[in-house]
């Protein structure tokens, strides 16, 4: 392994994804710091064990001994905060993320980083309807998707202390893609289905719905209650993508809404056969 | 209560639903018998303690003895066996059934029917993704919505007995709506959520989508395993309501891709808030 148990781990952002790295981390004999925003934050997780010491202004000490740095912040602070704090890493150190987002993150940060230091982007895909360092879980990436997303920049090294962290925190799957191939599924399998949940909750303003839905409704809004100023954020950031599958999803749908009209039942009922065998890969 | 245990039940088609109604309604005491398609499907539910008897035949004792008669059928074999078999139903039966549209069944069933026993229709929003009296489960039940939708044929004495069965399975909420409210509420909770969760399947034939998918994903697509005989049905039958809900969703599904296109992050996060405080009611 080369992340051992004497790498000093700081996590920048400690709301729910960074929150529960640092739980997951702590738990497993890591010294884990973390910068937050408001020492409220850091005094509760420092309290409930999720960090061993923390700080909400830029503290040299602290950036300065983390041989491993996780940022779980909005894309452009993310960007604006490497700016201007990367001269107190410490050479050497390895600098990751959790950002959905890529294309318009990685090759910025790359290119501004400092020579002795090294950004490996990665994307744990896994998450819950609820914020904040009071709702880490290091439970909600067991079993998980992890994506790491690498360019022509990054070590074999720093690809494998990225894995090596997915595996510790007891992820599922860890695949690797280019930013713009994960750019291109998370517009698919994230973003459209958040853009769906949202529209399925704009259809109707019954406020007895709640007394008809069926668990199909339930699960295909979960995801309705969503941070308006991350996810518009996510979304223009990767517009491109999302529009393009977007459009794929209208047209697809719309090719159902006609086979309905005309009523043709055969093209409704392949169309059924192909999603049944395709999600049946899902829970093999 | 109207319904007690000396009351003799007939569950009419045993698949996943009919046979979870008599799985729970056996263990409470009821003796339940059942009409199913295949004598496979009659040895196993009376291994299984689900039922005390069955034929896979017109039992015209069975269908004599039932004091209320529940039918889990596709739509059109319902109303075939009503018109085929309902000399043999007793004076005073009550029959119901758990079918997912309710217009065009409802009145053609009341109709046709004996003056001397009742038709009150009912749709338990249970289900699950597997099929047949293998998968019966009582507990899928319990917390669901349970619709009763009544006529202006029905009895306050029918709508009761339809409530205490409920009950008795531990419905969670019971509502009453017409045939036509139902339809059109089933046409947006049920049947749109399924085009959605079909349509999405089909965007994508990447066979390794199963290593970068999140909870959101997967959530929004567990319906997409489908039973597309009945399902087809389903849609052709509530066509009307069906595609008055899907024009709906495609309408605000555009003005948040719109939105998107020129850059308007306020009107996205002004769709995001509203879906989060409409979301937010399902989970108080």
């Amino acid at each position: 392994m080369l992340v051992n148990r004497k790498c000093n781990i700081l996590i920048v952002g400690l709301g729910l994804i960074g929150g529960s790295y640092a739980k997951g981390l702590k738990k497993l004999g890591f010294h884990v710091s973390a910068i937050a925003r408001r020492q409220e934050t850091i005094d509760y997780a420092i309290d409930n064990n999720i960090i061993d010491e923390g700080c909400i202004d830029i503290n040299e000490k602290i950036i300065g001994e983390a041989d491993i740095v996780v940022f779980a912040l909005y894309p452009h602070v993310f960007k604006e905060w490497i700016n201007a704090n990367q001269r107190f890493f410490k050479p050497g150190a390895i600098i990751t993320d959790v950002t959905g987002v890529k294309s318009c993150v990685v090759y910025d940060i790359q290119d501004m980083l400092r020579d002795d230091v090294e950004f490996i982007a990665a994307h744990p895909m896994a998450g819950k309807e609820v914020y904040g360092v009071e709702n880490a879980d290091e439970k909600i990436f067991y079993g998980a998707n992890y994506i790491i997303v690498p360019t022509d920049k990054n070590t074999d090294e720093a690809i494998e202390i990225c894995r090596e962290i997915a595996l510790l925190l007891q992820f599922g799957r860890i695949s690797t893609l280019s930013p713009a191939e994960h750019d291109e599924m998370i517009g698919f399998v994230s973003q459209l289905t958040h853009c769906i949940a949202i529209t399925l909750m704009n259809c109707s303003d019954n406020e007895l719905l709640v007394n008809y839905v069926g668990d199909s409704f339930r699960d295909l809004t979960r995801i309705a209650r969503i941070n308006e100023n991350m996810w518009s954020e996510l979304f223009l950031l990767n517009k491109e993508s999302l529009l393009r599958e977007m459009d794929k999803f209208l047209d697809e749908f719309k090719s159902l809404r006609d086979e309905l009209a005309s009523d043709d039942a055969e093209g409704m009922k392949e169309k059924m056969r192909i999603s049944t065998a395709r999600r049946a890969l899902f829970d093999k």
